[in-house]
């Protein structure tokens, strides 16, 4: 079972790769700038676990889904997520130096390039979703753009992010969070996109209204869980391991549940919703033993 | 007529603020951050012509297309036109002070808050035009999101501020442009956003091939002379006229047809841009007077 995750995993990243590549090499008019188009490449290509694409494809083929359109959905995810990395490393957010493995984009090429390609990359997740090439119907089209931006947006990715400056002290006092409120910046930094993820495939597979909620809540569950490992791991990891720097998070005051309980609380929680994760799973039979297992990788990964 | 068009384009301004603060008033869950709400707000209301949005209320007015679907239109052209303000002002960008007559964004708040907000106003600009409520069917909300992500993206407006920055040195040597590669420039950095509304106002007027071909001509023609009237008040319009920084571009570097040519030479151009603009609306009456008005507004104005 876990072997076979790893090698559905490997092959959705790579069935990834291969779709972003395709949307890089469209031909436009006028061309993408040399520089731009170089940077957008840095950023995105050859790197990644593509966790998100991952559960829009899987979720979809449980619901035997239109995989055409479920690749160009998580290539469009990606997209979203790739820009919400570049701008959060930047000197003014949180300025990292590694990620993936590699300098981060402002390293890479500059301050001013980073932005852009942020900006350019969630332009193009959109513009991949409602391109007609997605295979899906406009209705379908319509809504995929519309679940990904609430999840990206102010009241999800985004405004979480906001949450997380402001309890670090970057506008006044940092603020010591409860439990609640660090779940809460959480679920919109994180969980918002992940549960996003699974709920783009649930569209692409014309879920009925229970497996619908079934599936929410399957996404909602792994989100937090996936949250919380990530915090472990900062702790755990070497930086060599994760590629990007580890043990920043305290130094910095993030608000996190780890930092608040401690390690094996914080791991008791991790396994209180994985089990919830797997919960809302039980109306589906052995079709969705796939995504259960992502939800025990997300507890039990090591990077 | 002068008249008239300047009450015309109050006029469509006060709706466009109107249906941005429904936007902004929309209950969500969970609640947008506060800071980030205030910030976006800070952003949006209260200044600019809106003369993108103008440009799809009235090429779509002039269709019969649907009014409500018109104005949600503009407001996530607008919604994409700031974003790109608030992060081309950003210190590592053109590190500008004074936009809409009030600080920038970054000094009002900071530079983290202003690069979220860009990223929150370009994601709301999308959920805005794919939601049901914009009231046009998916198709046509689809092809929106389309059209307006083709415009912004790298191949339109992102791809056009990294030329300018380039232009100006930022990334090695200062590359002195031809009158052409200038002209290719601006197509993309201003350009591009300014032929989509009046693209997407055909599209919501549902036009027929000849009318879509003439509308594209005219916005491409209006969006050419638009740049080279900004150009030209850059030099001649005083900060306070202006309601921004004044006088920059030629310390900049920045590559324009006026510091190519001169004002003089630039004027012509601008005037045969302009005459361009109008003579592509030629096979429409007097219904499209209105977008006649919008063309010589845009090389007479003097703010």
């Amino acid at each position: 079972m876990t072997a076979d995750f790893h090698h559905r995993l490997a092959s959705v990243a790579s069935e990834i790769e291969d779709v972003l590549v395709t949307i890089f090499d469209v031909a436009t008019d006028p061309p993408v700038p040399a520089r731009l188009m170089s940077a957008m490449r840095y950023a995105v290509l050859g790197g990644g676990k593509r966790l998100r694409p991952f559960l829009v494809v899987e979720t979809a083929r449980l619901l035997k889904g239109d995989s055409g359109t479920a690749l160009r959905a998580g290539a469009a995810i990606e997209l979203v997520h790739v820009y919400s990395l570049a701008h959060d490393d930047l000197p003014a957010m949180d300025d990292d130096d590694l990620r993936r493995g590699k300098p981060t984009l402002h390293l890479a090429y500059d301050e001013a390039t980073a932005i852009l390609v942020g900006d350019a990359l969630q332009t193009l997740a959109f513009e991949t979703l409602a391109d007609a090439a997605t295979g899906a119907d406009a209705t379908i089209r319509a809504e995929l753009v519309r679940l990904l931006a609430k999840a990206a947006g102010a009241a999800g990715m985004a405004g979480g992010q906001m949450l997380d400056l402001e309890a670090e002290g970057r506008f006044g006092a940092a603020s010591a969070l409860s439990a609640q409120a660090i779940a809460h910046l959480q679920a919109m930094k994180t969980g918002a996109m992940l549960s996003c993820a699974v709920e783009m495939g649930a569209v692409i597979g014309h879920a009925d209204a229970p497996s619908y909620q079934t599936l929410l809540s399957y996404g909602r569950a792994l989100g937090a869980a996936f949250q919380i490992a990530d915090d472990i791991l900062d702790i755990e990891a070497s930086s060599e391991e994760l590629g990007k720097a580890t043990a920043k998070d305290a130094a910095r005051g993030k608000a996190t549940l780890v930092g608040l309980w401690g390690v094996d609380k914080a791991r008791v929680e991790l396994e209180r919703l994985t089990a919830e994760a797997l919960a809302a799973l039980d109306s589906f039979g052995p079709e969705a033993d796939i995504l259960r297992a992502a939800a025990r990788f997300t507890a039990d990964r090591r990077k």
